[in-house]
């Protein structure tokens, strides 16, 4: 997916943002801003978001001197996650579908961002995104929710490759992937992590925190881009992800790094920015399990 | 009152309105955005926001050769309010305290900006302003709603300087400028618009399409920054604005670059956004009338 213009003011709210998190002065915080309005005429809008993400991050790394300024968000939001972890397994064991549900939290995971308060607001969403209007809706804007072919390639799949997202959303991937290895127990499961400090996204860390490695083998894609930039991946994730019969991708970044890619893959996000729903065809807030198709992409 | 960090992100986001509004396509769009980005580093955050509006808006004018991107829009924001005239009038004499009504009109109309999609919105906004409930909030928070000094000042001053905002809020205005007129039938008042295209601001042609010239003698700021630059107003200008007896501000771009003036001024607006409502220590959304007085400039 394609830089829109309306990304652009967005890159200087989300340097801001950094920078304060980051710890930066006022003045520091003016010298980030500087260098991203000095960066930014030469990048092409033909990359995608996540790329100008990734220079930014790295301006606030250089410029404040902090090597992972999300650091102590991530580990809160791990913390955080694993206190409802017992809540999620109950709530999807209750489901008729257990499936469907894992899904479900799985997306409603990532809305554990940095941005999210407290555990209310998760709790709130949780209940908005398994509410049975919600269902009915999805299900009939099936398009955007293709439950039935995400079954069909799991049954088929040997080896499946998750991509991860944030920290924290992590133990809601848990969650999903418990039920594929309890429905198919002959699975082998990969769950990727980004190499590097990228935003609030997990890194390996992250991920043996959620406790993922209990249910995946866990990989890094070997660059610090908050998405899954395939020419900058180690060339053993880029083989993984050549090869794995089937591709999980979770959450705006990869979405926004993959979307044209010449393999199929199954995205799981929430669609939390217009520009994001207006490629898609969806509404802001929608909870989005897209099948990516080659033939599809040729279409475009 | 100087620029904020987080008013950056949204200068672009007003370079890539102003530009699509002004017709430019993409590839104008996106020259526009790098040329914010070329003087950005270059604008000292001591001047105030309006002062980075007018490079910008001068940006787009010479990148497009569009003299007043906003015509059309001020046109038809003229057209609507004074459609909606002889409804003002009667809510301002169906009111017990009319001053009071026509002042909270007044500031009512400052949502008459180009984001307004129908009269709904705007009869909607009416309504919550005049509302009893926000009535007593303003009544308990009087610190922002400095109505009995407006009045003592009305009572006392010979000549009275209005300065003007947006296109059709000036239909607005003048339904306020009336009833001070018909409670002080001898005072001087004297209308400001803008010199040259700022924006939505009234320049000389709305003022006179929306009626003010049958209450007040309109005069313009010899400048096109949107909102009042002093040192860039014509001489004639900064002569009434320091030998007025009263002056009433209306909207943010006039706060914003007279909030700390040397002289006496009621500042009429709705705080529409986080930076202002947080220097006034408001909310957004607010209905604000303030006295700002020299001796409270000093505390600052």
């Amino acid at each position: 997916m394609r830089t829109c213009l309306d990304c652009i003011p967005c890159f200087f709210k989300q340097a801001l943002e950094a920078a304060r998190i980051a710890g930066a002065d006022d003045a520091t915080q003016r010298r980030i801003l500087n260098e991203v309005a000095r960066v930014l005429p030469d990048f092409r809008l033909e990359a995608s978001p996540p790329e100008m993400a990734r220079i930014i991050y790295r301006i606030v790394r250089d410029v404040t001197g902090v090597e992972d300024p999300y650091r102590n968000i991530k580990e809160r939001s791990n913390r955080y996650a694993l206190g409802i972890y017992d809540e999620l397994i109950r709530i999807r064991d209750q489901g008729k579908d257990r499936m469907r549900t894992a899904v479900e939290l799985a997306i409603a995971g990532n809305i554990i961002d940095y941005g999210v308060k407290n555990t209310l607001d998760v709790r709130r969403e949780i209940e908005k995104i398994l509410s049975e209007e919600n269902r009915i809706i999805r299900h009939e804007e099936s398009r955007f929710f293709q439950l039935e072919n995400f079954r069909e390639a799991l049954s088929r799949a040997q080896t499946i490759l998750y991509l991860g997202d944030n920290a924290g959303e992590t133990v809601f991937d848990r969650v999903l992937l418990e039920e594929i290895l309890r429905q198919y127990p002959e699975k082998e499961m990969i769950f990727a992590v980004k190499d590097q400090p990228a935003i609030n996204d997990a890194l390996m860390k992250d991920a043996l925190d959620c406790g993922i490695q209990t249910v995946a083998r866990v990989v890094s894609s070997g660059s610090d881009a908050p998405g899954t930039l395939l020419p900058l991946c180690s060339e053993s994730f880029q083989k993984i992800f050549r090869n794995a019969d089937m591709v999980i991708s979770k959450g705006q970044g990869n979405f926004e790094t993959l979307s044209g890619v010449e393999r199929p893959v199954f995205f799981l996000l929430l669609a939390k920015c217009p520009v994001i729903a207006n490629h898609i065809g969806c509404r802001v807030g929608d909870v989005i399990l897209w099948y990516h198709t080659i033939e599809e992409e040729h279409e475009e």
